[in-house]
Order: C-alpha cells, then structure tokens, then sequence
C-alpha cells in the first residue's frame, strides 16, 4: 500500500493547486459579479443591516474553522503544522470550488451570478464537509489526495443538500443530517477504501502528548464557544434564531456535564479522558442542529443534549475499537463518534419533533404551552400542509438514508482513486510527521554544535 | 489535612454530577419554556433586534470564560488540562444551577418560565463568582470540592446580588461590587477554612515554566480584549453603553501603562513580571465596572484605571506575602489584588461619582462639560430623587459591606463544609498535578522503552 | 555598537511611560469629554446603532492586534514574552498618544474634543503602524527604543495620512497605502539607520523552533480570520462595506492558494515554509485595502490576491536576502515583504482601478456589468468630477510616493535617535531574549538543585 515519495508526485500539489487558481480566475471573470449598488437610500439600509446581523455569526464561524478546528486536530504531537494548514489550505480550497460550482449549477440560467456574504457563507458549509471527513484519515494522506479528496466531496455534497434540502424538504437548520452525517460517512468510506490493510500497531508518533493534546484542548474549547453561532447563522432572523441560539447553548452546556459523567463512569479510578471531554461537550451541537429551530421545550434540547454526549463516548468507549478489529475501520479522530452518532440521534430527534409538535399545534393552538419559533410554526401549518407530520417526520428519515447511503458510496469511490500512486500516500514510517511536508528548521532533524537555541538540547544539557 | 484519595470518594464526582443533570431535566421539564413566537412582525422584528444586539456581546464573554480564563489558570505547569477543564465543568454546572434557581426562586408566581438569552446572560455571571473563587484555592483541590463550592456559591451570590441591587439600589453595571469583591472574599474564606494549616514550602510543581506562562499570558490578553462586553453588556442600549464600552477601554489601557511602570520600579533591574502585567492590566476593568456608565469625564476613567493597576501591583509584592504570613492565608492565583482591591477601589469610586456628577448636573445642567450617559442622568434624577446623592453614596457603601460580609462569611462556612473527607482532596504531594484527575499518555508516568513518541524521547535521540 | 546594559538606563523606562502616563491624565482633564448625552429617542437609537455597527468590528480588530499581531511576532522561541508584551504596551501606547495628537490638533478649535468610539478607532489605526515597524527590529532593541520610536512614528504618521487623504484625496479605505506602505518604510529606515552593522551570522537564538513556530501560525490565522474586518471598519454602512469584505475575503483566499503554489514550487521537495505560509496568505489583505470599496468585479480580488502572494513569497526568497547582502538592511519579520511590497501592489492597482472603472462607467453606465459599491460609484462622479479619473489615478501615485518618502526619510532619522546611549540597546549576544526584561523563573536561566519544577527534570526524574 505504502509508496515512497519521490520527487515528482510531489510536483503534483503546485500544478494541481496552481491549474485550479488559474481555472477559478476565468470562471470569476466569465460569471460572477457583484450586486448592483442599491439606488435607494432604503435599500442600502436594507444592506447594511444584513450585513450586521451576519457578518458576526460568519466571523465567529471563521474562528470555528480556521483556528477552533485546526487546533482540535492539532492533538499528534509532530504533525501540529499539517493539521493546521491542511485544515487550512482545504477550506480555502473547497470554498472557492463549491462557490465556483454552485454559481455555475444553480444560478446559471440567470446569466452573472451576484455574488454575496449568504453565498460565501454557503460555500463555507459545503467546505466544512471535507474539513470532518479528513478527520478519519488525518496523519497519513498527502496533501494532493486531500485535494482530489475535496475535489470530489463538494459536488457529491451539493447534490446531496439539493436531495435533501430542496427534494425532500428535510428540516435541517444546524446541518445535522446534511453536514454532519454526509461528511463522517464520506470520510469512513474514503478511509475503508483508501487503507484496506489489516490491523497494524500503534504508530509511535500517533500518541498525544500533554504538550500537543493541551492545544487540541484549547481548540474544542473555541469550537464549543462559537457553536451557537454555526447552527442559528442560517435561520430565519428572530424567534427562530433566538431559539436556536438557546437551544445550542443549553444542549451543548448538557452535554459537557453528561461527557463528565460519563468519562468518569467507563475510566479507571475515575479518572477524565481528554478525548471524551473534547469530542462528547461538542456532540450536543451536532445533535441540536436538526431541531434547533423548532417548537420544541427546553428540556428537550437539555435532553437531547445529555444522550449524544452520552452516545458519543460510549462509541469511544466500545464502538470505534469493535469496528477497528471488524472492520479494520481506520477513523483516526473518532468522527464516527463526534459527527456519526450524534448526527442519526440528532436526526431520529427531527422526526420524533415534528410528529409531537404537530400534535401540540393542533391540541393547544395558542396554549401558553407551545414554545418556539413563529418560523417553524408557520412551516408547520404552510409546508407540511399537504404531506402532514407523518409525512414530514418520513422526510426526515429519507434524508437521513440519501445522506448515508450517497457519502458511503462517493467515500468509497473516492478513496480507491486517492490509491492512485501519483498523489504520493506517505509510507506507513513517515506518517504523523510535518517534516515530509514542511521546511523545518535543520536543528530539529540535523543537529550540530550551533544549535544552542533549540529548547529540546536546553532541557538536555540542564539534565546532565 | 491531606487525605490519601481512594476509589470511593472519586466515584462521588460522576454520581453528584449525574443526579444533578437528571434533576435538573426535571425542573426544566415543570418549569421552562421559551416565550411565545412573536404574532406581528413588529414584535419579530424586535426579536430580531435584541439578538443582534445582545448576541455578538454574549459570544465575547464565552470567549473570556472559557478560554481566556482558562488560559490564564493554566499557568501551573502540570496542571493546564485541570484549570482549563475545571473552569469549563464549573462554568457549565453553575450557569445551569443559576438558571434554576433564577427561575425558581424569581419567577414562580408566573407559572412557566420564559427563558431568553437574558436569563442565560445572568446566569453566566453568576457562575462568573464561582470561576473567580476558584482562582484561591486552584490546584490543591478536588473537582468533587470545587462542584460543592459552586453549589453552595451561587444561591449565596444570588441573594446577595437581590439585596445589593434590587434593595439597596445599588449602581454596578459593571459587576465591580456584585460579583468581583463578593467572589473575591468568597474564595478568601472558603481557602482560609479549607487551609487551616501552617505555611509551607513552595510546591515543587507550583512554580510556572516559560512555556505555560506563555499560554497563561495570552489567555489574560483574550480577557483584556473582551472585557469591554463584559462591562457594557447589561448596561441600556445607546449613549449608556457607547460611554461604558469607552470607559472601559480607556481604564484598561491606562492600567495596562501603569503596570508596566510599577512593576519596573518595584522588580530589581527594572525587569517585569509577568504576573503583574497579567493581573494589573486587567485591574482598570475590575475598578471601572461600578462607574462605568456614569457621568464622568473621560480623566476619570483614566486615573480609575491607572490607580487599580498601582493599587493591584502592590498588593501582589507587599499585601500578599503579608497576608501569607500573618493570617496563613493561600491565594493561589493573587485574586485578592485582582479583584478583591480593585473591586473596593471601584466601589469607593462610585460613591464618589455619585456625589461629585450630582453637583454636576445641579450646577450646570446642560452645559458643555456634562458628559455621559442619558440613562446615568435620568438616574441621577429620577431613582436618587427621593434619597439624594448622599444617600445613594452611602448605598455604594453598604452594598460594599454587605457583598464583603456575605461572601466572607458564607465562603468560611463553605470551606468549613469542603474537609468532609468524602470530597476527596487530594494530599499535598499530589496537588497540582494533571494525572490524578486525566488519563495521561502512559509515556508521561511509566517510560518504557515503546515512549518513542514522547517529544522529549524523540530529541534525545536525534541528537545522540 | 553593542553597550552593556546599565541600571540606570532601565530605570528610563518606567520615568518615561510615568511622565507619558502623567502627561495624558493632564491632557484628558484639559481637554476630552464625551458627548452629551441624547435628549431625543430618535438620537439614543442612532447611537445604538452605531455602537452595534461598528463596535464588533472594533472587537475584532483589538483581537488581530493584541492576541494575532502578538501570536505572530513570537516566533522567537526565547523571546515569546517579549514579543507579546511589547506589542501590548506599544499598542496601548501609541493608542493614547495618538488620542491625545488628533484631539489637540484636529479638533483643538472646537474647544472640548469629544471622545467617542470612531476617535478611539481612528487611533488604533495609528498604533498599527507603530506595531508593523517593529517588525524590522524585533528582538535587537529595547522597550526604551520602541517607545521613542512610537513617540516619533505616531505623529509623522498623522501628518502624512493628512497630506495623503485629505489634501491629496487619496482612496485607501483599508489604509494600504497610509498604514502598510508608511510603515514598512519607517521601519526599514529605523533598521537601516540603527544598524549599520556590516553582515552578521545568524544568532542562536533567532531560529524558531517547532513549538515557537505553532505559535506563530496561530497568530497568524487569527489575523487572517479578522482581516476583513480592519479593511471593512472604516467603509461607508451598506453596500460599500458588503463589497469590502467579499473583496477582502477573496483576496485573502485567492492568496492562501497561491502562497502554497509559490512556496512549493520554490522550495527543496516541494516542501512549505511556514513562513512564506503565514505572510503570503495575508498579502492579499494588504493589497486588497486601497481598491476594497472600488467598483471592480470579484475576479479583480482574487487576481489581485494571487499576485500580492507571489510577490510576498519571491520577496522572501530573492529580494530579502539580496537587500541584505548589498544594503547589509536588517528586516528580522520580513515586513517589506508583507507590507512594502503587496502595498505597493495595492496602491497601482487603485490607480488602475480608478482608470478602468471610470471607463465602464462611462461606457455602460446602468448595466447588469457594473459592480460594486454605491458610495464607490458616488464618488466616481462626485470627488473625481474635477479631476477625472486620470487625476485620481495621479493622486494615488502621488500617495504612494508621499507615503514613501515621508516614512523612509523620518525613519532615516528615528533610527538615528535611538542610538543614544540613554535608550539601552541590547548588545547582540544579549539580542532575543526574555530574560533580559522579565523576571524568569530561576531554574531556566541557572539550573541547578533546586529546579525541581522545570518540565523535563521533573519528566527525567519520573523516568529514573
């Protein structure tokens, strides 16, 4: 499986990235353009307050992605600059090509495509499928198989997210089921595809240290502050985004303590892991995503809450080693876990949500019972008109089985041709480590008499 | 004092933990809901408005809780994991501990309770109190101790909070006297009652190395940046809060000046200490929360600030070792002279204001030099009216006396409660030590020949 | 040129920032106030509004330059604190000292200057400047000499911003030209005149090490996250400002790719340099600010990110290293890089774009093809009416030039003061080194017995 690298698989990243910039440059020239200026001082009042009240949730989702993610998946302790400008180099990456694929798909028929902040942000959302999937194969794929990887998830997500979405007219504010399911899905099947071999051992730079793991950390930390922020940008302003905003917090808050609870139960003198903590307090998040705006208590979103959490290190716990010895399942940060589980428990809560609120709607109209957002309501009333909430909770599971049934195909695909001996897969002894791809300071490989500053030889010399 | 810590004692921590997110469930399920959906679009519109106002402030001060904050108590060099999860496990039980008995307590005879981002917000600063106090007694004790601190913390701080505000009339936009004189104190006597015991040496491990006084020196930058939201997040919307956020920032930077002054003249050969700068810069934030919407003129907040910082300066080099030696009082992190005289300062502050603006504005009522906020001024006139200036001073005063004398007695009586052996504390050798609550990489505890990752190892044997 | 550092010449910086710190009290009493508070409704939510429009933005700039810029600047493994500490002081600083120049000068006529938000702004505006011209020098001088620097800097900067936008009418909504240009020539004139030191070898401690360099990257993110934000802050509401940040967030984008084509292609293996990663992917946003309001199509952004990319990285490879052999110019951070040369860029494609859009608008003056800003397109007919477009284009070469000259030549000069003795430049072997100004933990500078709390003694003994 494993291929040396040589020289000229490597040569392969410029040429790929640089033919792609050159690409995205003439399709920007041929296609897309900005709004016209507004010619009423209204309308440019209009603008300015969309501005306002998106431009914060898409910087704090910025935050998320770029510094909140990357420092997540910065836990191996020699591979802390791949983790962060892959993460990085794939999200700029992957935006540029779902705009540059939804501008040519979806608006081609109007002729320019007018670009904006709601459009940019979209693309952001496709991008974040392949910034979760990487998560399964981290440490041990080029970056040429990360872009070809990417290459192939953002048109396979589109189409999915038009399936779901604007087909089966799943509810999904938060992406639970079209973000987060899709992408873990996709990600298992490229890794299955992609590393077929059998059980192999620990590798010796895949261990955490408390260094790298106390970065990691500080990075579910961020993503957790600004999670709300992810889920509500999206829905409608209002009720419906105040909603969300109380419902991610109060599921997320559950499902920090739960993840605590649980930890302690399943370790040894109950001592924390840092994994569970990290992945369970954000699996609330990935639940809530699919109800976050709907008329639902508060208790639910605190129940909801507490059982991904208590879902996703369970799967830590027992799920993530049974299929590794099963299936010999590579899922190198746990997304299964993280994104997996909670997105189908998320999903199952979706369909359980629309059934008993469409029974309170039609119990109790306008009893000081029923919570939440107008915009939900009315969805009630208006889309679910003709299907009815049994309908609507059917939806619900379909979109669930496309999102599954679509990444497990495409991963699969994708990870057979990421086998392409060209795109230059790191030999087993040189994973986790940056200095395949990174110019690295010589002291740190070839140390000699000069390197005083290095801190390693410091502690050294202070040693003996 | 020390206890050897056993298997029963840890098993405390997920029992407590859990009964406490099931009845927490249970009250949310009675008690809770969300406020109706808005029937016009006026009403949406407002909705709207108010989360895009309240919104982008909240996110600023989850920022300085979980990360700033954490950052910052990661200063100990073994101990990072336990100061930035303990902080986040406490802020997460005692926002939703206050959350309860908030809507308990304040809103029973409403029936249901209407949770909004507001009572979220206040529930957050309630737990600030606990996150505060814990910075006495950081490292040497058990999570099961710091869980029973927040419980008993929180409903003493919220009566305090109502007698403070809602009877004495208090003005403490900032929380200068609410929440960082009432935790100062509170932690103070919950470590003095905890440690009862003689002086001891310096900890092996309590001494910072350069590398987490680094990450502890960034975290106090994240608070120094965000402590504008925190200051102006309650305060009415428009000129009030345009004045406090102004207010703060010029406290801040002027305090930020004079810490680096006095430290230089106090260190020997002018060099800083880093413990003075991360504290001292942030003391004018603390000082100015009590006057910051009030009319004064920019110099005052100035002088406020710079004052705190030489105040707080002080206080670490004399104060404390003092305090050390003569009452055996541990103040782990110094909060005595970031919050407990800064906050005093800012309260003697506020009384004067309160005397000096009202001869202000009864002499020259719409001159030029009456600055500051309309809301201050309708204060000024409308609420002090019946009981003067000199009233309202001397309600400054009290409500000064009763946040010291409450936290300091229930803080006694909590640390008193702490020494139930079943709480697990751990002994002396033990403290300040991540492995007694986290599963570490074995590599860390027991080396063995298979600790190659290990980055220590790995220099090692690159350079023999 | 090396002088041993003495107590008395440390003893100047806290005298120095005292009577600055002093000084400042005297002009804020004299001098500032803020405004007086709305008497009508209507005025109060004005000034709410304004707060909640611009205050975000100002959060997110104070987080680029205190935690990002500081992040950034701490690629000196032994020189961490440093860097940090003195970008905080110096932004504080230079903050106020530019507060207190543009109230005496600016506004002295209109009696009372009145503090308000946008005046703090404009301020930090100034301070960046101070906080980009370290960069040459960083690490080789002292905080006495940064000081003077930014005391010098500070209002040479307002005067030439004054001749550049106001007399010459230059547009640079994003400060390319009056903040980037400006200080990358001062600082490449202090270096110049400070050092005039033939060649000298690398010094130990001037090589990041791994860990320095994470640090780093993050700083570096952060700044790249927040970047539309500072070019943004200062546009016109509506749809100016909705076109600065998709300018901004597409060059910015277009400009991480290119990064990575430029440096792979440039290195051995096909490898990266970190620091072609960090600079490059923010070249596009210095490039980006003196056309981001313009009306332009989106392909310009993107092709104008790519370009101020490539040349950011063929200026490290080639141009860094030949000033340094012919001009023996010290620029430690590579700021010519980052900012002299992308800015550069910057302001000919103003110019150019100025040109161009002229013509469209002229050609096709209500078409689906013209893009971009209405207040851009205002001032097309409205500023330009006089002059034309090919005197705006004149006058932003002529503020370039201004720009140039003004900075190169005063640098020249500050460079030349801060040889004075009195300001305690650091002699080289002493250069890049915490210990210098802060108060260190003992067991890092003199390692012996009792050094029980270093990190790796306290691993080794674990180990033993």
């Amino acid at each position: 499986m494993a291929m040396p690298p040589s020289t000229h698989p490597r040569r392969l990243l410029p040429l790929f990235l640089g033919l792609f910039q050159g690409a995205l440059l003439l399709f920007f020239a041929l296609f897309f353009t900005y709004d016209e200026p507004s010619a009423q001082l209204e309308d440019a009042n209009l603008v300015a307050s969309q501005v306002y009240s998106t431009f914060p949730f898409f910087q704090d989702i910025q935050v998320m992605l770029v510094v909140g993610l990357g420092l997540l998946l910065a836990f191996l302790p020699r591979y802390g600059f791949s983790a962060l400008t892959h993460n990085f180099l794939l999200l700029n990456f992957s935006m540029q090509w779902a705009l540059v694929l939804q501008g040519l798909l979806h608006h081609f028929h109007h002729g320019q495509v007018h670009l904006d902040l709601h459009k940019i942000l979209i693309s952001e959302f496709a991008a974040v499928t392949v910034l979760i999937s990487v998560g399964a194969i981290l440490g041990r794929a080029s970056p040429c198989q990360l872009l070809v990887m990417a290459t192939c998830e953002i048109p396979v997500y589109l189409a999915s997210e038009w399936v779901i979405v604007t087909c089966l007219g799943v509810l999904d504010v938060g992406g639970t089921i079209t973000i987060h399911v899709f992408s873990c899905y996709f990600g298992l099947g490229v890794s299955k595809a992609l590393f077929r071999a059998t059980q192999q051992p620990l590798h010796p730079k895949e261990t955490p240290t408390p260094r790298s793991d106390l970065m990691s950390l500080v990075g579910s930390l961020i993503l957790w502050v600004f999670w709300p922020s992810f889920v509500a940008v999206l829905c409608q302003p209002g009720d419906a985004q105040h909603c969300a905003i109380l419902n991610t917090l109060l599921a997320m808050s559950a499902s920090t303590i739960t993840t605590v609870v649980a930890s302690s139960l399943l370790e040894r003198d109950s001592k924390l892991s840092l994994g569970h903590l990290q992945n369970g307090s954000l699996a609330g998040g990935v639940a809530i995503g699919a109800v976050a705006d709907m008329a639902m208590p508060p208790v639910a979103a605190l129940a909801l809450g507490s059982l991904s959490a208590a879902v996703c290190v369970l799967g830590f716990q027992f799920l993530t080693p049974f299929l590794g010895r099963k299936l010999t399942l590579r899922d190198q940060c746990g997304i299964h876990n993280l994104h997996g589980l909670p997105g189908i428990l998320g999903a199952a809560a979706s369909a359980v949500a629309v059934l008993v609120t469409s029974k309170d709607i039609s119990t109790s109209h306008s009893s000081q019972l029923s919570p939440a957002g107008g915009n939900a309501s009315e969805m009630v009333e208006g889309q679910w008109g003709d299907r009815g909430a049994g309908g609507q909770a059917l939806s619900q599971a379909a979109g669930l089985a496309v999102a599954v049934g679509a990444s497990l195909l495409a991963g699969l695909l994708t990870g057979a041709a990421l086998r392409l001996p060209c795109l230059a897969q790191p030999p087993e002894r040189l994973c986790f480590d940056d200095s395949l791809y990174f110019k690295i300071q010589d002291q740190a490989e070839s140390p000699g008499p000069e390197n005083s500053a290095e801190e390693g030889a410091l502690a050294l010399k202070e040693q003996v």
